[in-house]
C-alpha cells in the first residue's frame, strides 16, 4: 500500500518500506539507517513502527556495515563529549551486567590511582541485576548527578568519577533501550552492540575494556552469544577509533558473596582494604589490567595498590567529591532471615539468576524505571561454590526493611544451591573465560 | 527481566513473555491469547507491544489452534450480529481485493434476486486497491451508513445490502488492522485469516463465499500463499459453523476496463443490464452460484437473472433503500487524457499494480485513512489482454478532476501493457484457478 503515496512526500523515507526490507531479510541502506534513527528521535517514527523495526531485527539480524551505521546514527542522535583536554589519558570499562556485579565500585578507584582518568557514566538497575548507581547511593550524602564541568574537574583532581549518564549523549538510544525493554526485543546483538558502544564512542573515551558476561545470571546465557557480542562490540570500538579489548566472564554464578546495594558496596570496600572474594579480586584486577594497558600503563602492580592503600585513597577522593561520607555507616535492613541447608555436602553450583530474583524482590531492585530501591536490601551468601555445608548450615542471609517482600524471596533463592556428597571435587571456577581484542 | 517482578500483578500475563513466547517460535497458550487480544483492547497492551507481536507473528508464523483461538478472541472482544430471525436464508462473501474489483456491486443484487439475503458489510479503499463503499458514494444521495434496524429491514425487503461495518464488530480486529497498516505487517498469513473471518463471524451469515486473489495486483502474489490463506480461512470458518467455500482467482491483470469509483458503477450496470466485460461476468455469476448452492439455492440460473433484468431490479432496490437515485447521471471527471500505443501489437500482459497505482494517484484511492476520493477519477482500459492494437490506438483513458495528478499516474501506468508481435497466440485468462471447500 505505501509504493506510491498519493500524498507529497514530506519525508526522504516511508517508515513501512523500511520496516519491509528488514522484514524481508534485506540489509538497510546507510541513508534509510540515517533517516530511521534521526526520525524515531523527533517523534516522526512511532514506537509503534519502531517496536515492530527491532523485532524485525531481532529475528533478522544486522550485517556489520549495518551495526556500524546503525551505532553512528545514534551518536549522531546527540551531543559528543571530548576528554582530550584532560591532563591524563582516559580508560573506560562497560559491564554487561550480572548478579553481584560490583566491579566498577573497586575497578574505578584502583585503575585512577594510576595517574589514568576513569569516566564511568553509569545506569540504574532494572530487574535481577543492580545499577551502579543504585549501589553507590547507599552510601550517605553520594549524589550521581554531576555537570560536565563537575565531571571534567573531577577527573583531574580524583581520577575516577562514577556518575549518570546526562539525557544529551545518545538519545536515540535512551528512547530505543526503554521501548526494547517492554517489547521484548532486548536480547538482539546488534541492538545491544550498537546500544552499548553509541553511548561509549559518544561519551569520548580514548581506551575501553568490555566485560561481556555469559551463564544463567547474564543477559547472553549462551557463551557463543556472548562472544558473539563480544566482537561485534570490540570491533565497532575499534572502527569508531577507541582501543577496545573484551574480557568475557562467568556469570553462572554470583560474583563474590553479595548482592544488593549497601551489601554490595561494604563488599567493594573489603576489596580496597586488601581484602575480599577471591572471584571479586581477580575480575576486577584483570579487568584493571587491561584498562590500564590500553591506558599506556604497562605491567601495573593492581595487587599491590589494593594492598599498600592506594586504591582506597583513590576511593575516598571519588566517593568524597561527589557528597558521599566515607566514613558513616552503611545502612542496616530491619529485617534479616535466615536460608539454611537441608543436608550435608558440597556446594558445587549457585544460580546467579535465582539469587538475583531474590535480591530483586528483597526491594534491591526495581520493575518499573523510576520506582525507589532500599539500600540494605539484598542476599548475603554463606556458602559459595566449593564450600562444605552441614545441614542447619545458612546458606544465605536475606535482608530487607519490607518483612512482607521475605516470603517470595525465600521462594526464589531455595533451589539456587546445588549440593552434592561431602568430599565431591569441586572443579575451579574461571572467571575470565577469554581476551577478544 | 520481566521473570519475576517485585509489584504485585494485577494482570494474570506480562505482555513481554507473550511476546518473547511467539518471538522464540513458541506456540502461545489459549490463555495467552484471550488475554493479549483483550488486555490490547482495553489498552493495557500497549500499540508498540501488539506491533512487536505481530511482526513476531509475521515472521514465526501461528499454528492452526492460535490462529483459531486468536479468531475467537477477536470476535469476543465485540458485539455479534445476529440475521437467524430474518425470514431467508443469509449468504455472504468477502474478496481480499484487487484492481478494478467492482465484484460485489453486480453480485450482492444478482443473489438477492434469488430471495437470498445478501449482508454485505464493507470497507473503503487504503491504497491501490478500492473500496466499495468508495465506490456506491459516486452514486448521487447513496448511504454507507445503517443502523442495524435499517440493516435488517433492508435484507428483509430488497434482500441486499452494502453498507459500512458498525464499530461494534470485532474492535480487537479494528484496532490490529490500522496498527498493521503502519508497521509492515500486513501481508501474514495468520493475521490477514483472522482479520477477516472475525469480522465475517462476528457478523453472523449462516454461509460465506470467499474471493481469494492472486497475481501482480493482489496481496497474495503468489499462488501458494493465497491457496494457504484460502485453505485457513475455509477452516476457520467451517470450525466456527459457517459454510465456506473459497473461489481461488486471478489478479496479474484488472478485472474489467475500469479502475475507479463511478466508472466502476458504471461497468457494474453494465453487466446488470446483461453486458458487460466477460471476466467481469465469469467472476460474478461463479460467486453468484456458491452463495446460493451455500444458501440451499441449487442449480440457479443466474445469467438469466442478469438477462432478464432481475438482478437489475434488485439493485435499484438496493440503491433506492440507501438514498441512492438510481436515475442521476453519474460524475464525470474534469481532465481525461488518453494514453496511447507507440507501437503496434498484441496486448499479452497487463500489470494490475500498474493500473491501480495510477488510479489512486488520479485521486480514486487515498493514502491515508479518512481522506476523501474523487468520484470520477480512474482508469478506463481501452486495450485489454487479447486485444490488438496499432501504433497511436489509445490504451486507456486517464479521468481526474486535478490536472496535476496526471504526469505521476501516466508514469505509473506507462509501462503496464506488454505488446507483443501482431499474431501472437494470447493463452485464454482463466479467472477461477481453484475452488477450495
Amino acid at each position: 500500500m505505501t509504493d506510491a503515496p498519493a500524498a507529497p512526500a514530506v519525508e526522504p523515507f516511508d517508515v513501512v518500506d523500511v520496516i519491509r526490507t528488514k522484514r524481508d531479510g534485506g540489509r538497510l541502506a546507510d541513508e534509510q539507517i540515517d533517516w530511521v534513527i534521526d526520525a524515531y528521535t523527533r517523534g516522526v517514527v512511532a514506537e509503534q513502527q519502531m517496536a515492530a523495526l527491532a523485532m524485525a531485527i531481532f529475528l533478522r539480524g544486522m550485517e556489520r556495515p549495518e551495526i556500524a551505521r546503525w551505532t553512528r546514527a545514534m551518536i549522531d542522535s546527540g551531543e559528543r563529549m571530548d576528554f582530550s583536554t584532560l591532563s591524563k589519558p582516559t580508560t573506560d570499562k562497560h559491564s554487561t551486567g550480572g548478579v553481584g556485579d560490583k566491579i566498577t565500585l573497586p575497578l574505578a578507584p584502583l585503575v585512577a590511582s594510576f595517574g589514568v582518568a576513569v569516566p564511568q557514566l553509569s545506569g540504574r538497575g532494572l530487574g535481577h541485576t543492580g545499577g551502579t548507581l543504585d549501589k553507590l547511593e547507599a552510601i550517605p550524602g553520594w549524589r550521581a548527578d554531576l555537570s560536565n564541568e563537575q565531571m571534567m574537574r573531577q577527573l583531574e583532581s580524583a581520577g575516577a568519577v562514577i556518575c549518570a549518564a546526562g539525557s544529551g549523549l545518545a538519545p536515540a538510544d535512551k528512547k530505543l533501550y526503554a521501548l526494547r525493554d517492554i517489547t521484548g526485543t532486548v536480547e538482539a546483538i546488534p541492538l545491544i552492540a550498537s546500544s552499548i558502544m553509541s553511548k561509549k564512542i559518544a561519551e569520548g573515551t580514548a581506551a575501553l575494556t568490555l566485560d561481556v558476561k555469559t551463564g544463567a545470571g547474564a543477559f547472553m546465557k549462551d557463551e557463543a552469544d556472548a562472544r558473539e557480542l563480544a566482537r561485534t562490540m570490540v570491533e565497532l570500538g575499534t572502527d569508531a577509533g577507541v582501543r577496545t579489548v573484551a574480557l568475557l566472564t562467568d556469570m553462572s554464578a554470583p560474583l563474590g558473596r553479595t548482592a544488593g546495594n549497601g551489601l554490595e558496596v561494604r563488599e567493594s570496600l573489603e576489596v580496597l582494604a586488601g581484602g575480599g572474594p577471591a572471584d571479586v579480586v581477580e575480575l576486577t584486577c584483570a579487568l584493571a589490567r587491561e584498562m590500564l594497558e590500553a591506558a599506556g600503563v604497562r605491567d601495573a602492580d593492581v595487587e599491590a595498590a589494593l594492598a599498600d592503600g592506594r586504591a582506597m585513597d583513590s576511593w575516598r577522593a571519588m566517593i568524597s567529591a561527589q557528597g558521599g561520607d566515607v566514613d558513616a555507616p552503611l545502612p542496616v535492613a530491619q529485617h534479616v532471615e535466615e536460608f539454611r541447608a537441608s543436608e550435608d555436602g558440597v556446594v558445587t553450583g549457585l544460580d546467579a539468576m535465582g539469587v538475583g530474583v531474590a535480591a530483586w524482590r528483597l526491594g534491591a531492585g526495581r520493575s518499573r524505571p523510576g520506582e525507589a530501591v532500599q539500600a540494605a536490601a539484598g542476599v548475603e551468601i554463606e556458602a559459595h561454590i566449593g564450600d562444605e555445608v552441614k545441614a542447619g548450615d545458612v546458606l544465605a542471609r536475606l535482608h530487607t526493611d519490607t518483612a512482607e517482600r521475605m516470603p517470595r524471596a525465600l521462594e526464589s533463592i531455595a533451589g539456587s544451591w546445588t549440593l552434592e556428597a561431602p568430599g565431591t571435587e569441586v572443579p575451579e571456577r574461571r572467571i575470565v573465560k577469554d581476551r577478544i581484542a
